[in-house]
């Protein structure tokens, strides 16, 4: 193995924090982890445990010297129940793979997002995450039935096997879905899985205004017809998009905002809801134009407005991501002072502005102006950052919707959490994983 | 108020432990309550929260001279939310009044069981309630947006607000949530609503053999319509519910086992997909005879089949109640093991079964032989309990599916939950509640 493949095991997405160590381990199963545990706690060495690699929070960074536990030898399915439909396996299956396990059994695993070709089912269990379709199925925490973790000390603890229904004291297996690693190593999980829908219509829509969206969003609540995805998007990250993917604009007039919808469908009474949905819509002044794919190429293009955004802005120009959720009914005003902050202090700052607006979550970049150096719009980020988690604060927003606090938001945490709180989770840490071995750093700032 | 009505505010549906407490207060708002706990913390005084007093383990039972904390006059809408689709009440709202509060919204609050009248939304949460469509609509924790708490310091702790989305360190809300008071005293809530059924249809069938009733479950996962409820009886409990009710026998020919299904239909291609789904599984033998409920009168006699049976047998025998669960995969098996037991040891006792089998969970009922006294009975059925409990361990069962422990099963937590998981809750109550004054002695056995 070459030094760059061996280090990839130690860092994530974030590229923000060079990683630096010496041991890098890839046992086979949960007895082996816990021995590689219980050594670690026998001589005080630490740990950072290793899935897909692919967050945005520096999570998965080994910075320190620590041991880094890869799971990525660990991908084998280990029981399947065919009547209520449910799977158990390894934690380091890759999560593409596990849709496909799901599906060759006749049934569904409906959390997808654009990084399941690399990221592992433990690591999505570890950052509880969400995707583009939490609007109908939630995020990961609503599909786990049970957990195998090993804890700091080396033990190896089972939570709930495979029954939905088990009120029998403290739901453990809860702390452990989005604690990053910090409390244990989760290494198999039992998943509950679902019935594949039948098909799919994808809905473009332009919209006049941001309140439109919301009304918007209100409508689909009397569709009849299951909402799958409610996706927004800004004109300027749409004409980035079309910019870099050459691609075809979405309509003959430019719109503010559009809205990508997209919902389950059964037959063609279903079909005929969603015109009848929109004609509504349009009748009702919230969707200026809109068009309902009518073959999956044109589905696909409209996903593409939305899904290409983040490559787009990327790639052609620097930007500093922020992943955030707010009340729906708070958002209006919330991006109106975020703007009002920007044009006050930092006039020449675009924002590229999408996201899950289903679920309250805004992906909010900021795109680096022309002139600025990297080093200069990136410090000035900084400074824009704890502005922005105040106006989130006062919103009642979080500032990590999906994407967790690792490294990155670690030192913000006490924006979206109180004192209390903060101390609670140390004390849980301190239960689970007494000499702090676990993903030191992460999450929660070393205990003084 | 009448000394009897003053100590129901101390215990609950279990009725076998005598309540005794001398102080009862109403606070009307998380202010009064964290005053009163914080006096109580500094007073060294005991605390049990009481809500709506509907549960069947003893969780809400005063017998040791606590404070009784009553939450009835905690029943105010405190905020809407239109476009997610939140509602955020005082926890003392009696369930079915939240039920109607959403409908007034145009919304609909999916947890419903038969104690919704008079239970309280705060109890739901704190014993994480089930009910009769779980099977579609997941239990209470999935629709628990943000919780305020008043932990055993008097300290009030708000988690999540009002948010779907927040990966900001440890989700502490899923701890409170079916902690049954322990950890802290819910005081508000903010709810997830949805959209109401449109319509539904009851279909209820006679079924052959018990390996039948997995199958048919399996079945339903392809009929492309919403399953609500999947239900299952036996024969012996359809026949206490015609006698003690006085309603017509379901078919010509008698069945050991019976299975109501309950869809959500849209239209009448539904309601053909639903005729058509039921020729098939009697053409695979999985149902001898089945009925389509042509009217709601009928559907209600259908669901009287199965609602109706704890009324008749409770009324008309003496039962020892248990609530289990198990993966569905392990049932026959467990049932199995469960009858030979009772007829090497126990060969008068009969078996009522019946429940929401579609979620794994079983209302196994133990009605006394005539002849035997009551005494004699329960005393017998003490000693029955461990070794099912053992059984149930054995097929990786759970001996609480939506009860809970209370008093009840604390001492049966074991067969459940390992000394390792023990000694972590028992951590984490010492966390939230060092000096052990809320509801003392549930779940928990008392610290050493």
């Amino acid at each position: 193995m070459d030094t760059a493949t061996f280090l990839s095991f130690g860092t994530d997405r974030t590229k923000v924090y060079p990683p630096n160590f010496d041991i890098l381990v890839f046992p086979k199963n949960t007895k082996e982890v816990a021995q590689l545990v219980k050594f670690a706690y026998d001589n005080d060495l630490k740990i950072v445990p290793s899935g897909g690699r692919t967050g945005y929070a520096g999570g998965a960074v080994a910075r320190n010297g620590e041991i880094v536990i890869s799971l990525v030898k660990m991908d084998q399915v280990l029981d399947f129940d065919p009547f209520f439909g449910s799977l158990k396996v390894q934690a380091g299956m890759i999560t593409k793979n596990l849709h496909k396990e799901a599906e060759d059994r006749g049934f569904y695993f409906p959390v997808d997002f654009s990084s399941t070709g690399s990221s592992h089912i433990g690591g999505n269990i570890a950052t509880n995450a969400g995707g583009v379709r939490v609007v109908h199925y939630g995020l990961i925490r609503q599909w786990v039935l049970g957990l195998t973790v090993v804890t700091g000390t080396g033990e190896i603890l089972e939570f709930n096997g495979e029954i939905l229904k088990n009120n029998t004291g403290y739901d453990l297996k809860h702390l452990f879905i989005g604690s990053e690693g910090t409390l244990g190593i989760i290494t198999e999980c039992t998943l509950k899985l679902t019935s594949k829908p039948s098909d799919n219509r994808v809905l473009f829509s332009a919209v006049p205004d941001f309140s439109s969206i919301l009304e918007l969003f209100k409508e689909t609540h009397n569709v009849k017809v299951p909402l799958l995805a409610f996706e927004f998007l800004t004109r300027y990250c749409l004409e980035k998009v079309i910019d870099h993917l050459h691609v075809p604009d979405a309509f003959p007039e430019k719109s503010p905002y559009y809205v990508l919808m997209e919902f389950e469908i059964m037959d063609e009474r279903d079909e005929e809801k969603l015109f009848s949905f929109l004609e509504t819509v349009v009748e009702k002044g919230l969707v200026s134009d809109g068009s309902l794919a009518s073959n999956s190429r044109q589905a696909e293009t409209f996903w593409k407005y939305r899904e290409g955004i983040s490559e787009s802005i990327s790639i052609d120009y620097t930007v500093h991501k922020n992943d955030i959720s707010l009340p729906l009914r708070n958002m209006n005003s919330f991006l109106e002072d975020m703007q009002a902050l920007l044009n006050s202090k930092y006039p020449g700052f675009e924002i590229a502005l999408f996201g899950h607006i289903g679920d309250g979550n805004l992906h909010l970049n900021i795109v680096k102006p022309k002139g600025l150096s990297d080093a200069e719009f990136f410090s000035q980020c900084k400074s824009v950052d704890p502005s922005m988690f105040e106006l989130l604060q006062k919103h009642h927003g979080s500032i990590s919707a999906e994407h967790g606090i690792g490294l990155l938001k670690r030192d913000f945490l006490h924006f979206s959490r109180t004192d209390a709180e903060l101390e609670i989770m140390r004390q849980i840490k301190k239960t689970l994983d007494p000499k702090n071995l676990l993903n030191p750093g992460k999450v929660l700032l070393e205990s003084k």
